[in-house]
């Protein structure tokens, strides 16, 4: 029989098949590989054709927007906000908007169009974690901004408009509504609790290990106990933190356990199209003893179907301890 | 400069690009074309290939799974959740899970494999409404289910995996996140200001008249004014009525306004996969002042991002006042 599971967080119920649970190979993965050929805005040579670069990892004796670099982050040419202007709040009869403003910028990641984040050299991946928490640092001084919205779109299929490996950055004057969701829950788990949830979910996890997929020193990465779709994977650090930023001014081992994780994707599920999305604590209390920050990774191997966009009731067939056991097993 | 919109009910921020917005010949639709050939069991004639009807509509002198209907329900053959038992809730650590109690069914809405909701007669789509109304009012009679879940996944794309037009009911001992969400939210509302937040949407878009797709005495169809993709549309009674049911014992109104949306999406959006979800109370409280039943209905015009799962946060091209007026003009 199925099971009906709750995430502990916010409370979504989820329908597990934990009997002939669906496993890799059941998926027709739509495999992203880079082709050549066609013109790339994000490869060296071609840094005129977009806005000028905000910082960048580069030489010291190369120019700004000139070939050299090993990551460049820069506006989007088609920024979704806007990013001059006051923050003008309006009402329409019984209705809320405001104006469009935000930031939304690139990270390319690599100046190797046929790399990806899982097969750049580890400390390419790293320096990606530090432009994120670079870039975040510094539109967090922006006080019209309250959250900065961290992904990745891979692959077509994914939402990727360029397969040139990036890493997107919007910065919102509003928090978006699963994050506020999240943080709301775990405000409530503490007030009653006293304790973190996500804290109590890694202890229980870790005593556990069937949805354990690999731990370091300082991270652990899981299965979901109620995941939305097969392989979703969360990335959290096992010490209470609520914001995303380096363990002892370093994201090795940060950078060590999402490449080992997107390799073991890649493995088993054979180049899968995927997103992730980093939750952090929103700007507004940034330190506090009740949210904490992760990634969430999510292959995209089943279509969305329409009773799940329009219920939020979502149906499973692979349950995480066998997609957890599929990863760790990789033997990458 | 893009416009940042709430939605007045659940609270959810999207971002809409009210200049330059994506007109219907943006989208690259992938037609629904129903192909013949290759077995169906939806077809009159393969009906032993299903599990036996529960109704059906059908001439007195036929039997039961057989040729002759014109409408038949049936359990899935493939059921995401199963009829029989009690339903456990469990403990799992801080987890909380119960055996996959439910009831999956399948509308098949015509013996003609060749109609869609949008082609079949007026009539046959008023006895898809009803057929809805009828497994609701016998599903509710189960003490063990909290909510039962309409919905429809036309094309493939949507999520379809037979071509045979058909829709989907699943009742569940849960009430799912987003309709949890509303219905708290609309009763938060009620308790402050004393009326149904749908019926205030309701009065003010009526007045305004610029998100009005098209009304007729008894419902509504609306672009709403914070939709998570384009052409969202709802559609709602106009007198507050908290659970889906006949008015004054007919659905003749209901399948005007349906089919007129649906032949409007099919003319300008090229026969666009689509989804559509019924909202309505959960079982517990059916008849309340505070909630307001509708259809959401959704073409499936461009590819879900990874932020937008992983945040909650939508950006849609297509501000709701222009899908609403291209909808208008349609000349349908």
């Amino acid at each position: 029989m199925p099971e009906l599971r709750k995430d502990p967080i916010v409370g979504r119920w989820v329908m597990i098949s934990v009997e002939r649970g669906k496993r890799p190979a059941d998926f027709v993965s739509s495999v992203q590989l880079r082709k050549k050929g066609g013109f790339c805005p994000f490869c060296p040579g071609n840094e005129y054709t977009t806005p000028p670069e905000i910082i960048a990892f580069r030489p010291a004796a190369t120019e700004p927007d000139s070939p050299g670099w090993t990551l460049r982050v820069m506006p989007n040419k088609f920024p979704a906000l806007q990013i001059y202007g006051d923050l003008r709040r309006m009402g329409e009869g019984i209705f809320d908007k405001m104006n469009g403003l935000g930031a939304h910028e690139v990270i390319v990641e690599t100046p190797d169009h046929n790399l990806s984040l899982s097969t750049m050299s580890e400390k390419a991946v790293e320096d990606v974690l530090w432009a994120c928490y670079l870039r975040l640092t510094d539109l967090k001084k922006d006080h019209r901004f309250k959250y900065v919205l961290v992904f990745k779109n891979e692959g077509e299929v994914a939402g990727a408009s360029l397969e040139h490996s990036h890493t997107q950055i919007i910065a919102l004057p509003i928090v978006p509504k699963h994050v506020k969701e999240e943080v709301d829950a775990a405000r409530q788990h503490y007030e009653f609790k006293e304790r973190c949830i996500f804290c109590d979910v890694i202890n229980q996890e870790l005593e556990d290990g069937k949805r354990v997929i690999y731990e370091n020193d300082k991270y652990v990465a899981l299965a979901p106990f109620a995941p939305r779709a097969p392989f979703e994977t969360w990335i959290l650090p096992k010490r209470h933190e609520s914001r995303f930023a380096p363990s002892e001014k370093s994201f090795a081992e940060l950078a060590e356990i999402m490449q080992k994780i997107l390799k073991q994707m890649d493995k088993i599920l054979d180049t899968p199209p995927y997103n992730f999305v980093l939750h952090t604590s929103p700007f507004y209390n940034e330190v506090n003893e009740y949210y904490h920050w992760h990634i969430e990774i999510m292959p995209k191997l089943t279509k969305i179907a329409g009773f799940e966009w329009g219920s939020g009731f979502y149906i499973n067939p692979t349950p995480p301890e066998e997609s957890a056991k599929f990863m760790r097993e990789a033997g990458v």
